[in-house]
């Protein structure tokens, strides 16, 4: 008999609740009761991304969303910042250079951040820059990029600003209308707790100005026709209708803990598995400055090769994610993001100081979950 | 209280046992265990494709699968010939169109069929297409068309054929090896019992010949990379989890029952909605030689609309679909595709003839049923 902990950055645990709306039967699509269901969860996600703008529902994994952000916005030929710090910020590049857009690459060393100031020097150099792509919270490399200036500089530069906020939004602090994002790309299986299906894309009025314009190719992934078919509750092609009726179960779990409560409950669990990963004497991938709160990547002790750690650790019941790209082999990462409490990060510290010992590593085993616990005491208190 | 009987042509109701492994937890999409069952899947597929080609799955609806049909084997400037039957051969055609194909229409009278004499004369008249793209079972006018030729007429000419097999395959005989057919694009959400969520494309070695000098962009739907992920038991994005899980138990039903005994259910099923309807005195939108088995579309009579016909049929527990495109308003359509069986018919019928009865339609309510009833008998014991 085993217990699972599900500890990666996605697809996340799911509570049971929401997955047993994703048994419920199919209705019809084209229907009054899918309307008013398709309502409310794009009602619900407005309040989630702190907006007032448009948010569109596409049946399609997260990066069918940020495909969207690409195409809908610019033309062939047209300037945009890519701004890479890992696999998924690279993914968005390629996507732009796929559909022939003058790709200016921002290249941030792995583990740190794009500085404001780099943002604003490539802005300055690169007159005529349409839009910039960037990633809110980068999975592969456990950082987040601190969101809240963007907007305004690239606008004050005529660009637009979309946001990768696949793995953040819902679990890091994340303002669109405050903080002037104009296209902010997230998807279901993540901080939203329901399984994968879904993406969604929010897009400010500034956003649907450069659409009219915008001569990339597109028809899946047309936000306009998405957004024309909205009005009558209906979407373009049949939508992952049991993803719908889950996510707006999963919603209000998410709405009465309250968003604020969310971010600071990710805040803490961020704080505790960086200190117990640190107390078991293991060296983290991420810079402290912009380490995430979703993700942590880990490097194993000199000896013990990551994926050998992860598996016997997941023997235990406990699954971790791998390295990505560049990083594939060389560190595992704990993801703690969604429907995850203090318990689980106690379980997987545990189970990685036990398995770290039997593999042969001089700690004591312990060490990880006391600090923990000590993070959770003291955030509980303050 | 009220028993639902879902009578669209998809999403189509789906089966308990397969609604329950929509509500499996989440598993890591980048283990072991996943990757056994995306091979399950995939091996289970070809035996209903009929096929030893590859089969790519895509977290989409449908139209997913039928756009990566167009970017993975035309370039922009590429001939190809778009059979127009109703609404979803429109839909590929504006696709063709988007993506900059030179796109030549061949636009069939609604209700009816392509015949393959047009077709030839078509290829014929524009030597150099690349591909015809042809829709299986037309669910917007209720026809199917004949596919048994058109692989071998399309090669005669040089070209391949991509099927949008939707709303047919598993229910309506297609044979894609035997046929010579290329690209067959296909969804969970129709004959195959699963939610909305996934489609699928079956691949031919001659197709894959025209990938590697397709220069249409693609990414979220390359399905180059689909395959090269998939070697090793992955997607490049992150699955729709559920609904692999859902169909990999949905095919078990499937197959058990037989792919040539579920084309039978649907061949006697259609013929019973037929001729009941036409007992009823009601007028069917398709030619009898191209009339679909896995829908059917019905004018309503003289002075009853067909939206408040189905709107009072809703009321006593079955959904009807409405018409599309030009036919908006003008039909109903009767699904009949899927987890369904005569008793679904017979409700359907009944229901249809007390209500037309109590719109003031001057009928014996109980002639569809009867007629459908000998229908079945008939077929039982043939």
């Amino acid at each position: 008999m085993i217990k699972e902990f599900l500890m990666i950055p996605g697809p996340t645990p799911v509570p049971d609740s929401v997955l047993r709306k994703m048994a419920m039967p199919m209705i019809n699509h084209r229907g009054k009761e899918f309307a008013q269901v398709l309502k409310n969860v794009t009602e619900k996600m407005k309040k989630v991304y702190l907006t007032e703008s448009d948010v569109i529902l596409l049946t399609a994994s997260g990066s069918g969303g940020m495909e969207s952000a690409v195409v809908n916005f610019l033309s062939p030929g047209d300037k945009a910042i890519f701004c890479v710090t890992g696999a998924f910020g690279d993914r968005w590049a390629k996507m732009g250079q796929v559909y022939g857009a003058d790709v200016i690459r921002i290249d941030i060393p792995l583990g740190e951040g794009v500085t404001i100031d780099v943002l604003e020097d490539t802005l300055k150099k690169n007159p005529g820059v349409k839009a910039v792509y960037i990633t809110h919270n980068e999975t592969s490399t456990a950082i987040t990029n601190d969101l809240s200036k963007v907007g305004e500089i690239a606008h004050r530069y005529g660009a637009i600003v979309a946001v990768d906020a696949v793995s953040s939004l819902g679990a890091i602090e994340l303002r669109m209308d405050e903080w002037q994002l104009d296209v902010v790309v997230t998807a279901s299986q993540k901080a939203l707790m329901t399984p994968p299906g879904l993406a969604f894309v929010a897009v400010s009025e500034r956003a649907w100005e450069l659409y009219k314009s915008s001569k990339m190719p597109r028809f899946y992934f047309d936000l306009g026709e998405a957004k024309r078919m909205a009005v009558n509750g209906e979407t373009p092609f049949t939508p992952a209708v049991s993803q719908v009726f889950a996510i707006d179960s999963a919603l209000d779990i998410l709405l009465s803990e309250g968003l604020e409560n969310s971010w600071k409950r990710h805040k803490l669990l961020g704080k505790a598995v960086r200190e117990g990963v640190k107390a078991l004497g293991l060296k983290l991938l991420a810079k402290e400055e912009f380490a995430s709160n979703a993700v942590t990547g880990v490097y194993p002790p000199e000896g013990i090769l990551a994926d050998e750690l992860r598996r016997k650790v997941k023997e235990r019941g406990v699954t971790l994610a791998g390295g990505q790209g560049a990083l594939k082999g060389k560190i595992f990462r704990i993801g703690h993001i969604g429907y995850i409490l203090d318990t689980d990060i106690i379980v997987t510290l545990s189970i990685i100081g036990e398995t770290l010992k039997e593999m042969g590593y001089n700690v004591d085993p312990t060490l990880g979950v006391k600090r923990a616990l000590e993070v959770f005491n003291e955030g509980t208190n303050s």
